[in-house]
């Protein structure tokens, strides 16, 4: 961690040196603070009345370069609480005198110097002089509430992204670029993906045509790997009395976080459900079990609601109706093992299949604190169980003492999608509490009755939160099998139709088994009178990815020409139906 | 209505009867009301501190025989009021001196003597003597408060049923004998379907595995038909502010039976969603549309939430959480008639498949009532092409004016299970209003904005009703396509493994394609130590449609023993794929 404490002295370094060269800029402006961030640094000034704007960072930073230029060093200062506070109060600093103010008596004081043109009350720590500071870029301008109070003054927050390097840097500012090309909002809207009605409320996402094409395949692959382990669908209710909730524990740890509903007809109280787990404890309860049966394994897509908060709403990363494709196992201890073995072979599976392979897995353990429940000789138990399944499967894990659930050990899976960027999405936690809550059990070879495990599985996580990734990661370039439309015919005149409704007899015939079986292929035509040109442009826009365009030689010939994203093809109208499945 | 009428006045007479039998056998009981009801009568008796239950209807009803016999008349006799109320008081019928007391001043107060044996307060009328009366039976007993008031006393009510002839009556009481063998609340439970819990709530059926294989066999069945048509699946969320409800102009007229959600975290207020028309309202309002694209066609299997009230639960006939098979069109005036026929078709092919082949329609007119909204002209035009796509269908259908919603006409549709009930499900409804309201619009060929006219659809209606009446109506035993389990191999002893191995083979590889496609066989292997008997006892259970008993005759013969419901089989194995896709 050498290399990050150095980076985050250089990005501190840097923020001092944005004030001091705003400060020659603008005499009069009155400083907030300025820390080191993720990536960069930032500071919170008072310009007074002047408004400052995107177009004025590179003014500043060419100041900045100047002041770097100088290698001037930084330098620390110990004062006394009432030399520092006749320092802010002479310069007119008023945020610095509040700051001084609230620093405790006991508290040591120190500024730094940068040289003879700025200081600033700082604890440090810093690089010796701006000779130091890499490779720097302002990147933004934005608001920033002092003390993040909204009652309080509005400053101007400059943010700067900082490296090591120009390399690195320049490595940083392409990916945000990708990133912000990828953006699955402006994607969502561009290909006619989802939309939000004012109507309906914030995080409320509608589905199109076309995103639900895509929503339901994601689930349906993701519920297919498990349909082949053994895992029967179930449906339960979007709604429940929360009996349920203050039966299973969940009550008294969220009971304020959940969407109440109320019955103006019968005057009963109603909560939404967060989640399916203690809905499908009752399916599990709603017979005897005996051992001969176990492990009972349920799944389901569907759609639970959670309140977030408004302000961190967004796109479709996070939203108050989300579906997970969820499933729980009920099984016997000694079972963990082999169903966590098979879940984490589904993760594996479906995460390649959507490119995004490199997956770690953090395995999460108890540690001896008191809040975790359950037997503690249950719980070392699965641990290991978890552990030789991760083992198993070849995964690339890490192990957190302290990071479980209190009701049970868990794996969380981070997946790194196309521009390097971590998601944790999958998740399968183990559950020791429910079961005992609800007092499920079945019979054993014994006769007795004994308590299952429950284990909690969900592989795309929630499927709206999976498609803002994976949005993202394909930048709207859906691999061929989850294409909402696959294949666009479009004409270059009129007089092709015989052999457009050739090339359409052959379309309608494939059916996609792979990764999802009986996926029929989704094409259209495009026969409109516009013109050649801006019919491919219509059907690039939305990145369908094989265009097929048909003009008089094609039929000549009994070829079809073939567009895809990064190549144009030529081959038999016989050959179609093997290409298209090759895809 | 003649016969009607008159089956009225031999079922309020037997009421009369009933009450007179049950004064000679409890000479305290004391009297509320006796009517006339569907298919029978009852009399409310409140009987002081005898227990009465089914065990003394025998002797009640031996009772009213022998005053039948006696063809004894019944004669009607205006009295004051005065003298009614002493009447009342003398005899200590406290019921018929509340009921005496609230009569207004100027109403005709009469009295029926039932020849010499019983007296009642009755406005009648009633056959001419007791030897009309018909075939009847008492059937049960039932807590009744007196006049539905939960605070008043409970009265025995002693429920019996009538008609013209012993045959009719036979006939009833065979059905109703039926209808309680095909219980769908009973067979639910008896077929492992799904269930409730107490603490998840009334009307909240939770599905099991085989009821959830079953309900997303219908709802995709459904929906396939409506893909077919050029239908597009889109995806709405349950919930949404009430906006969407004031602006539809649902709240106002259903605001109060909305559930109401709320939001303790942002503090908002939203309502849980009880269609879904106004949703996907928005998804046609979230781009421009032009004539080109018209009709758009939109459908949802999602369940919306209705706020019951609790006494009127019951199993999946009237349930909270109700998933319509919805669909709405939005098309150009001149494309009603179109429409409206392929739906109708629909509706046909659906119901066929189902064994509900008989079906009624009912096509709702405005009358000249002041309460319809839309345009007279619009109205007209898009009832004559209702009432074409129902003749171009062949449709059994019949016209009532004054029967539309306020916002269209619509044709609500009969089907006729197999024991003779009539069930209301499939609706098509024209809608003038929402787009209106909506301000929706396409562009025309003249480059005008216009509207287009909504359809809605939902062919099952929901599939938690149409279950209600479907599982009633095959009493359990599911079509081969739609059955959970299809094929249970049973197994004579455990030297027959390989040989079940080779008939799984076999079964692994067949695909349903008609009426659904890609309709994978559903089987089992019960190989459990368990006696030959017990195993069959179990599939016969579960009413699987296909049992394969495997025994070494089998084995070596090369053939596969067959049990059906009806009838008993050997095939060759070879054959067997082909024998259970002809099913």
């Amino acid at each position: 961690m050498k290399k990050e404490e150095n980076l985050e002295k250089m990005r501190h370094t840097l923020s001092h040196v944005l004030a001091a060269a705003v400060q020659e800029l603008y005499p009069t402006a009155t400083f907030g603070i300025g820390p080191a961030i993720d990536n960069g640094f930032y500071y919170d000034i008072d310009f007074g009345d002047a408004k400052i704007s995107d177009a004025d960072l590179p003014k500043i930073e060419k100041k900045m370069r100047g002041i770097i230029a100088r290698k001037l060093p930084m330098e620390k200062r110990v004062v006394s609480k009432m030399d520092a506070l006749n320092w802010a109060r002479d310069h007119s600093q008023k945020y610095k005198v509040e700051l001084i103010e609230d620093l405790p008596e006991s508290a040591e004081i120190s500024f730094y110097d940068l040289g003879d043109v700025f200081t600033d009350l700082c604890k440090g720590p810093h690089v010796k002089n701006t000779g130091e500071v890499g490779a720097f870029k302002l990147i933004r301008v934005a608001g920033a509430y002092w003390r993040g109070d909204e009652k309080r003054e509005m400053l101007t927050r400059i943010y700067g992204v900082a490296f090591d390097t120009q390399e690195e840097l320049d490595e940083y500012l392409k990916r945000q670029e990708e990133a912000k090309a990828r953006d699955h909002r402006k994607l969502g809207r561009e290909l006619d993906l989802f939309c939000f009605s004012d109507l309906v409320g914030a995080g409320l996402p509608l589905f199109t045509p076309r995103g639900t094409e895509l929503r339901e395949l994601m689930a349906n692959y993701s519920l297919s790997l498990r349909g082949r382990e053994g895992f029967k669908k179930v449906w339960t209710p979007h709604i429940t009395k929360t009996d349920l909730y203050k039966t299973s524990g969940h009550y008294a740890k969220f009971g304020d976080e959940l969407f109440m509903v109320h019955s103006q007809v019968n005057g009963e109280d109603f909560a939404m459900k967060p989640m399916n787990c203690p809905h499908h404890a009752q399916i599990f309860a709603s017979r005897p079990r005996t051992y001969k049966e176990m492990p009972v394994r349920y799944m389901e897509a569907t759609t639970d609601y959670r309140d977030e908060k408004t302000g961190e709403l967004g796109g479709l990363s996070r939203v108050r109706s989300l579906t997970q494709d969820d499933s729980h196992v009920f099984c016997r201890k000694d079972q963990i093992k082999d169903e966590v073995k098979r879940l984490v072979a589904i993760v594996k599976e479906l995460y390649t299949t959507m490119g995004m392979q490199k997956l770690r897995a953090r395995l999460s353990y108890r540690s001896d604190e008191d809040k975790y429940l359950g037997d503690k000789k249950l719980w070392g138990m699965a641990q290991k169980q978890i552990k030789q399944a991760a083992i198993d499967n070849g995964l690339d894990y890490f192990e957190q003492e302290g990071e479980a659930a209190f009701y049970g050990p868990k794996i969380d899976f981070m997946a790194e999608d196309a521009i390097g960027r971590e998601h944790q999405l999958a998740t399968i936690q183990l559950d020791f509490v429910q079961p005992e809550r609800f007092g499920l059990e079945f019979t054993n070879e014994k006769g007795e009755k004994e308590r299952p495990v429950m284990i909690h599985h969900a592989t795309l996580g929630s499927i709206e939160r999976f498609l803002s990734v994976f949005i993202e990661h394909t930048g709207g370039w859906f691999p061929f099998w989850c294409a909402p439309e696959q294949v666009r015919i479009v004409t270059v005149n009129d007089k092709v139709s015989d052999y457009v409704k050739k090339i359409t007899d052959t379309l309608s015939g494939i059916v996609l088994d792979k990764p999802l079986k009986y996926n029929e292929l989704r094409f259209t035509v495009d026969d409109s009178a516009d013109s050649l040109g801006k019919k491919i442009k219509r059907a690039t826009d939305l990145k369908i990815p094989v265009l097929i365009i048909v003009g008089p030689k094609d039929v000549e010939e009994g070829i079809v020409s073939l567009r895809l994203r990064d190549k144009e093809e030529k081959i038999k109208l016989s050959a179609l139906a093997d290409y298209l499945r090759g895809l």
